[in-house]
């Protein structure tokens, strides 16, 4: 019989996912599958979307996990709510807003965007007067853009959107499970997720929770939607009540998952979302003690997506492969624009404690260091200075 | 520390699937998750795609796993060969014959019918001059039908629409691993399956292969597919050359389908199926010696999913609560209209052996006897009667 032919290098995952996985979830990872069709099953996905509603902050009954990934919650969410010849309006200032824009084109629909600068939050009351002035039928935000590390709160625009009648998508694949995502008291309607980030679970699944107007929406919606798969209707009648065959569930993702927010459950939503934001404030005044800017204003920043920028003159990759060499730690580089002008540091789930954070920091400034960067201050010295005691 | 609020029940799946996973693959289901852009990432990636050809039986470069079950591969299939007003005939004689029509349909594609009775597969000759006449853009049929055993050779229908200058799609989802699927042989232009039926692995990836000509007609095609998720050009972008980000793939389901791949590898692709096709045949003399009968013709038989007919007077529900009371053995019932009709009774990977064939007609027919089944002769007899000692 073949040995493993699976042997993973061991890193330090603070890039922006996936990110460390609970130990306690990789154990359930290999326990026996079921059939998708199992009481048992449904007893784990039952679990599962108990779960997910606390981490989202939403009553929502319509709240389930995919079985895709964080993209094929963004597919799903523009898919069902986004109809041939509709005016999507779509806020635009990184990677993934633009990703949204592309999907709604590809739905056939009137694609409106208001553009800012990648790593500059828009200001709520400019979106609010221009969903009021557009007037569409869907409004589709970044919460947290995981590629500039920028937090959009939402809720004027979200207002302005009920106003108008229109529904509202929020991408919160960087935010669910780190820090809060607030779907009912920001006015939500679509907010989807991934695992692999702030859940601190494989990738695989796209959580996704929906409002009970949007699925008024969706039941009234009168043309078929082009996909399938993701159809949001045709997964209620196998996730709820009916439990008719639709696919075949990843079994062991979902097991996975259950117990990821076991781990949640038992620490406390509010006690994790707190060692996040205790965490990133310890990395930021580290590295601002250094000299580094960060992208995102102190007011927008997402707690565990980190967004310094590369000091001049250094070259950024070589800073990350030290970083690997140095430490096995893992972290990512910009994406379009920001290539080679940010890092992208994840500060999530196991990793998001004092002892992890000194590491980083250390890593950090010592590649920098060796890279060239002459630090106007120590982080390492700022992180023992007491930084960390509170965290 | 919460223990694990996973505890599975343990059962003998031998249903349509998912099905029992190699121990060896769950074994590195747990190992750490690397970035889904680390080199590692890639190295699992190439040798699942050099075992996925081998057990297709192609020499395709666009040979991948998809990040979504099996039918996120009938959804890739149908949404990047099918175009809104082109026309595309579907043989419809199942299940998923009638799913393949409605994905087509929800493209806008003009679908026509070929329909046969559920359980009879469609002559090639006759499904070959069809296509002659009605010279479509696209053909799809599902080579191993989970919802009635049959199985369509496919050889004369792709050589048609070949010659009418059409695609093909098959449907592999049951019969990838287990039996040949002969991609290149038959002449299929893009061909789909799952992971939890012939591979013997954890549900969740959807592995497709498309021939060049298929390719070079994407290439070529001028709308743009309202599918993002399962963009194929987008997915070679990521997984083939470039490596450009698209997507989080579940780099936990890869591990698995690598090292599943591996323990294939090891046994050789051709014995596995001989090991299927003989558990195939002893299980159909056993059945065959109660008097039950097989809804499939004799040629036309899958080799892995075994529908013998319900006996007039007796509940098949009934009969598959007692298989698990009796022994934790899953078997299933008919969808649709083989509802009641017929039991589905997969037998793959490492349940196709003597032993677990022996074990699985031995509850099979204590349980339709105490459901009041009267059989012709013993199955557990014939069974024992040396028919196994081939396997």
């Amino acid at each position: 019989m073949p040995a493993s032919v699976i042997n993973p290098p061991r890193r330090l995952l603070f890039g922006p996912g996936p990110t460390m996985v609970d130990p306690r979830v990789y154990e359930v990872m290999r326990l026996p599958v079921v059939g998708h069709l199992d009481p048992y099953f449904f007893e784990v996905v039952e679990g599962v979307r108990t779960g997910l509603r606390t981490a989202f902050g939403t009553r929502n009954e319509f709240t389930l996990a995919m079985s895709g990934t964080g993209s094929a919650g963004m597919q799903a969410a523009v898919a069902n709510f986004v109809e041939a010849g509709s005016k999507m309006l779509v806020l635009v200032n990184g990677f993934f807003g633009e990703r949204i824009a592309e999907m709604g084109r590809r739905q056939g629909a009137e694609v409106v965007r208001l553009e800012k600068a990648w790593g500059v939050a828009t200001v709520e009351e400019e979106a609010a007067e221009w969903i009021r002035r557009e007037r569409p039928s869907v409004v589709a935000y970044v919460q947290a853009e995981t590629s500039t590390g920028v937090f959009q709160s939402g809720e004027q625009l979200c207002a302005a959107a009920h106003e108008a009648g229109a529904l509202v998508i929020a991408d919160c694949v960087t935010s669910l499970g780190a820090m809060p995502v607030r779907v009912d008291e920001t006015g939500i309607d679509v907010a989807y997720s991934c695992t692999q980030k702030g859940l601190s679970c494989p990738p695989g699944l796209a959580p996704i929770t929906v409002s009970p107007r949007a699925m008024e929406w969706l039941k009234a919606r009168k043309s078929t939607p082009a996909e399938w798969y993701l159809d949001l209707q045709l997964l209620t009648n196998y996730f709820e009540g009916a439990r008719r065959y639709h696919h075949t569930a990843p079994v062991s993702l979902f097991y996975g998952l259950r117990q990821g927010l076991a781990v949640i459950e038992e620490e406390g939503i509010a006690r994790r979302w707190e060692r996040h934001r205790r965490s990133h404030e310890a990395f930021v005044r580290a590295v601002e003690a250094m000299g580094l800017r960060l992208l995102a204003a102190p007011e927008d920043r997402i707690w565990n997506l980190n967004t310094p920028c590369v000091p001049k003159g250094v070259d950024e990759l070589k800073v990350r492969k030290r970083m690997l060499a140095l430490a096995d730690i893992d972290i990512a580089g910009g994406l379009g624009p920001l290539a080679g002008k940010v890092f992208r540091v994840g500060i999530m789930g196991p990793l998001a404690t004092a002892d992890h954070v000194a590491a980083l920091v250390e890593t950090f400034e010592q590649a920098l260091v060796e890279e060239g960067f002459e630090p106007a201050g120590s982080g390492v010295q700022a992180v023992r200075e007491g930084l960390l005691t509170a965290v």
